[in-house]
């Protein structure tokens, strides 16, 4: 079990997410700044949103999957979640 | 615009998000209470996140949809995004 910002993830399912993330992101040649920079998000955040260390807003899952030209319940579906 | 804990949400998604889990909770004939105790999300918590007053975190997201039984990936669907 890991403990993310005072929430237990009990099943990983932030890793899963961030592991999507990375392999949409790789798909479409972005490097992890360029994400960043795209999403307008804070680099070192976004790291550890691949990461699974951050539990992910959905304002910010919104940003990412625009980002990557996919809807966020896109994102989440090929996360297995 | 909305302003919402410090981010700006444009296009009122996260009201789109809020009414969605609305709707869904009406058809399994849930309260918003019971939606809470079931998700383990803080009654008063869960009613800004229906107002779309809160970001919601993809961990309260899964929560919630469990508690609907709902994939998080089809309650996100549900909203338009």
């Amino acid at each position: 079990m890991k403990r993310v910002a005072g929430h237990r993830d009990h099943e990983g399912r932030l890793a899963q997410l961030g592991e999507a993330i990375r392999c949409h992101r790789k798909t479409v040649g972005l490097s992890q700044e360029a994400l960043a920079d795209a999403a307008e998000i804070d680099r070192s955040h976004m790291g550890k949103i691949e990461r699974g260390e951050r539990n992910v807003s959905v304002l910010n899952l919104i940003k990412i999957a625009a980002a990557l030209d996919k809807r966020p319940s896109e994102l989440l579906g090929s996360a297995g979640l």
